[in-house]
């Protein structure tokens, strides 16, 4: 006997063996999903169910004609930290560009400055905040990065915070050292010195506390370079965790290619990419996470190579980036919205950036990602009368269910 | 004695006797407001308050610590429609101009054909989904525009559904003919012969019920010339309603110097609007009433004119031209934050441009608009730090709470 069977729902499954090229969504119209110990344990047609409702499930939940989806996935955030940067909001509206910003001394160094100021249980506190904003919007899987301490026991509150939001929330949470986010003031002028800190000392002590899922760098001309972002991956190599990179926002570094050489799970940005970082993607499985968030907000010209990764066959994934300076955003459909009309990707194509594509930017896609049986029980049930509602609005529309591991 | 007393509030009132060139807002810090029959009885600072709070009102609110401002108002909308243009909006994804689509008999025309076809009973209620949501974002004045009907039986009933829908929801409703939206196919190639239509039988008879608070016209190279308009404002006049219109959208056309001639409440969309076009609002007192979702959505690059606009002191307005083939806005935090990154207002501005300006645009700043005495009790509580969040965030911001009418 299942825990829960849904019913009176139409599915968007997301499932790579249901879409074909007239249906990038994999629908099923009048569909079902049974629900077992938190796991989908049955997907697929009303009319094909083994038996009747009140035979296969205790609880009957009723979608009212609604679409149910995967639970929405955010694979690119930097949602804890404290400070406020609303005073660069008016700076930049006053025509300061976002590396002008970053050499006067603003930017990333004021959240790490109020990020180290925060005791433990503040961070988490603003933190959760944001966080409970985000699942409000659909999220049920976030990946959180590090990167605003930049000091031994900065990092590891920052990390320990993000943990404590997948305990205390009901997401699911992948937690990123972003420790090469910035060289911190007391580096000044010695990145290198940095560089070799993160890779022989901070790196290895949080790993060795579990508070690690992969290793992130900020690979551009303003932060680190190629040479150092290596030296870094050679660490997450040996430790055997999975790496990732901010590059070619700002301009093309090589960051990208030199993240696919070390099977990088994403790179992310990419606006100046050329179709060398592409086919270096293509070759060894890294996702293209693009960020309209960050390019809408810093008013950026250059588009991402969308059609280059389509022709290569690179799976592009979305996220929100949800930074203080950068990108304040909070709601994966407003991303989605922004991937097709900044981006022009596809309904369906923004539609699997933020469920299968981003559950494989974070090596979960054995958990969560589809309407699949198997997959952990994320779903999220939507008021549309069809899935590209969820990338077509601008404001309104939330989930009217969010069922996270079945509960919910 | 007051019906209710708010506290633990800080007050962003947009009180323009309070806006100083420090505070844009016209911020209370630790304020009070009293209700009473539905409006607002007193606003000022809690220790200003004329007694003990069980001694004021019969009872009290708290809000917590977070901020209350005036309702959002949303003075241009076309939410009375039925139909779906998502295919539409892939189609416009796969490269296709929105003049493209309108020359295709696609565009304004199909959401006719559908809203045609819908029955009074049908159009209301998919129309009060779409208003449900907008109230849900913090909307609670919202001007509805007519003009996908275009035949008399049409146009009525969806000005019919538009009153009713403000008798049904907590919101108040500010009608808007726009029987010059497009030519319907019965009138193709005679536009004159409809216009004639428009200003000698349509809009008097709708009159005459009592439907039609503003007259509007949409003055472009793709739909009516400047001497039609002025045919149809002429009727306006004689009727004693006042007039707005869509102008310089897609090029300048002279509408808006001729709306603001004839004393429009506002001129809407604006990019392509010159000095001179600015000067006639600034002398009428027009509001300029920017659209920047339609911007967004089909990725214009003209920017309109802020600066001439400041620097001949029009009142800049904002709000989501909310309708299914450029525009599928539901919340006004978005558009005030697409005021900002895309148009470059300060969040100040964002803020009173839903707020204040708002109301004025559609004649109704003797009933809302700022928190201040004598006015209807029209507020959103929000959990945020201060009134600038809500320009900032993209997603995961709402009212925590909406007063309507003092109800709520
Ligand atoms: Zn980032
Ligand atoms: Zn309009």
């Amino acid at each position: 006997m299942w825990d829960t069977l849904w019913l009176d729902v139409h599915l968007a499954t997301g499932d790579d063996r249901l879409i074909t090229s007239g249906d990038g969504y994999g629908c099923i119209h009048d569909g079902a999903v049974g629900i077992h110990d938190g796991a989908i344990c049955w997907v697929g047609s009303r009319a094909d169910l083994p038996g009747i409702p009140d035979g296969l499930a205790r609880k009957v939940e009723h979608g009212h004609g609604g679409w149910l989806t995967p639970g929405l996935i955010d694979a690119h955030t930097h949602v804890v930290f404290a400070g406020d940067r609303s005073q660069e909001f008016a700076e930049r509206l006053n025509g300061a560009s976002y590396e002008d910003i970053a050499r006067k001394g603003g930017g990333i160094l004021s959240t790490v400055k109020a990020t180290r100021a925060a005791s433990e249980q503040q961070l988490l506190q603003v933190s959760l905040k944001r966080v409970e904003r985000m699942i409000q919007e659909g999220t049920t899987s976030l990946e959180i990065k590090s990167g605003y301490g930049l000091t031994l026991a900065d990092e590891f509150k920052q990390l320990r915070v993000a943990r404590a939001i997948g305990k205390t929330l009901p997401v699911r949470v992948h937690t990123t050292f972003l420790g090469a986010h910035a060289v911190p003031p007391e580096y000044s002028g010695r990145a290198d010195d940095y560089v070799t800190f993160l890779a022989d000392e901070l790196l290895p002590r949080l790993h060795e506390e579990n508070l690690v899922d992969s290793v992130d760098a900020f690979c551009e001309t303003i932060a680190f370079s190629p040479t150092q972002t290596e030296f870094l991956f050679e660490t997450a190599r040996k430790l055997g965790l999975p790496v990732r990179i901010h590059s070619e926002q700002l301009s093309l570094s090589g960051g990208t290619a030199l993240a696919a050489r070390y099977g990088g799970l994403s790179a992310d940005h990419l606006e100046y990419a050329d179709e060398n970082a592409v086919m270096s993607m293509a070759h060894h499985g890294t996702v293209a996470m693009l960020l309209p968030g960050a390019f809408y907000f810093i008013r950026e010209k250059q588009l991402p190579p969308v059609d280059l990764l389509r022709k290569h066959n690179v799976s592009i994934g979305l996220a929100t980036d949800c930074n203080p300076g950068t990108s304040p955003v909070l709601g994966l459909t407003s991303v989605m919205n922004m991937g097709c009309t900044l981006f022009r990707l596809t309904p369906e194509e923004s539609f699997r950036a933020v469920t299968s594509v981003a559950a494989r930017a974070l090596g979960i896609e054995h958990e969560t990602g589809m309407l699949r049986e198997g997959l952990r029980a994320d779903m999220t049930l939507w008021d549309v009368t069809g899935p590209h509602e969820l990338s077509y609005w601008v404001g309104g529309i939330r989930p009217v269910r969010r069922i996270y591991g079945g509960l919910g």
